[in-house]
């Protein structure tokens, strides 16, 4: 008998996560969930789900496992709605950007050895199944977060779905997750926002978006993602959002005390530092910014 | 006769202005000058310039144009030499990233007239000859300022030196260029440079790195900039550099409020502004962040 794979949120992550496994030939079926009709056809259409429902509780019937790719807030009310309707062998796994809030939110399925809290390192500032590709997970990371409670083989077919789409799994623990998560991502997702925000307050907002160059456009391109999506992960993950937002801006103040004296030796100490672990860990060895 | 150019600082922006002159086949002799012969032989190898001296009184003898493309604390110490070594009538313009400095630096020259302040609004994280490519400023927009002492002949040559370079020029008055740069570029610098700094003193910092996702490389691609060219406009541009930080600091704060105050509907406002501005204005149409 082959597997039943339900996928909840079918955007660009439950899209791209479809059409890879698809790709990859997955030998179960892919039923697709969502309110959109019009996205559920469409993800028809682009051969990413072999059928829909708008109903969870029937799209969930029989599934073996369950992908939840719905943004962080809808989260509760979505396993509130499964409690009652998950077979009771389902596995059940996620896409979400914070860790700790989906844990707290599985609770309510009363099955912990069945969950499986991931988050898939990728994404683009786009959004919807229009903006899905088969490789998007293509050596990038995906993290698991198992808990003490969760189940071994739950964790290793979760693992053999993303190692069909390509992606490098990896385990860590939830608070871990999702302060480096708070660090890496939504920390410049507030800040490209908010920078972005800062500046279409200007007077002169027409010109300064007309002399922006591509170092702007690069440095502000995640400020076009999903607000609902960004909303979202702000208030899931907030305790560690706050600690790297408050502990980024005591380090601005210090910038700004630099620039404030001309203090040109520590800031020239500063940007050596920033250039060279940006270098080392992050070179674009192939970008010539042409 | 066909006129002489000598280029001051022959780096990505000065090599990419030769090559991008030589390729549009400027008749004139093309003058390297600079510190290091290594990289002025390497400019003459890439086709750039015609001849070099580590000179700048020798290299700037007979020039009809002087074009400055070194970073922005280095001008005055190089007018102040000039002072004496330029001839009379020759044109002397620039390519830094802060007018105002340049201006009241150039002011050694005693020619106002022959003073065209100019800024090209493009670059690449790269620096030096090697970096530089003919086609850099193709579409992208030089922005000159003009004082209300500078001669139009002098401007319409600059101009039509740039546009050969394929550029778009256009004027606007020095403070407005050094409020419009401070917001547009120097703050997002300095934010680029503090985050990376900020993650590379956090305990975790090599999994920091590694669980970055393509958003975090766009978003700090400007932190691999020269980071002496950026302490230079700090200083240059103070004023207008300190004045968008602390207001981006102020409006920081009120985003940090928000997140402590799990206020949804004010992160969804302030992210729709954001993303609508920034679609708005900058959207990558042609980009699927694959």
């Amino acid at each position: 008998m082959s597997e039943r794979l339900t996928i909840i949120g079918v955007g660009l992550i439950g899209g791209s996560f479809a059409l890879a496994l698809k790709a990859a030939g997955y030998p179960g079926e892919i039923v697709g969930c969502g309110r959109r009709e019009a996205a559920l056809r469409r993800a028809v259409d682009l051969g990413a789900i072999d059928r829909w429902s708008t109903d969870c509780a029937a799209a969930v019937a029989g599934a073996d496992i369950v992908f939840l790719a719905v943004p962080m807030l809808a989260m509760r009310p979505l396993l509130e709605q499964l409690a009652d309707a998950l077979p009771r062998e389902a596995i059940v796994t996620d896409a979400g950007s914070s860790k700790g809030s989906f844990v707290r939110d599985a609770a309510v399925l009363g099955n912990p050895r069945r969950v499986v809290p991931g988050h898939p390192i990728a994404g683009t500032e786009r959004s919807g199944v229009e903006a899905a590709f088969a490789t998007l997970f293509v050596e990038h990371r995906v993290i698991l977060t198992p808990t003490r409670e969760t189940g071994e083989e739950a964790v290793r077919r979760v693992t053999q779905l993303w190692e069909m789409t390509g992606a490098i799994v990896e385990t860590t623990d939830v608070a871990t997750h999702d302060r480096l998560l708070a660090a890496t991502s939504h920390l410049p997702h507030l800040l490209a926002f908010g920078l972005v925000a800062t500046l279409a307050d200007m007077r002169e907002q027409d010109d300064i978006f007309r002399y922006a160059a591509g170092g702007f456009r690069d440095f502000t391109r995640i400020a076009s993602s999903d607000p609902l999506m960004w909303r979202d992960v702000c208030i899931a993950n907030r305790d560690a959002v706050l600690e790297v937002l408050v502990r980024y801006q005591v380090d601005l103040q210090q910038l700004t005390e630099l620039v404030r004296q001309s203090d040109g030796d520590g800031l020239l100490a500063l940007f050596q530092r920033a250039k060279r672990a940006r270098d080392a860990h992050l070179g674009d060895p192939g970008s010539d910014g042409r």
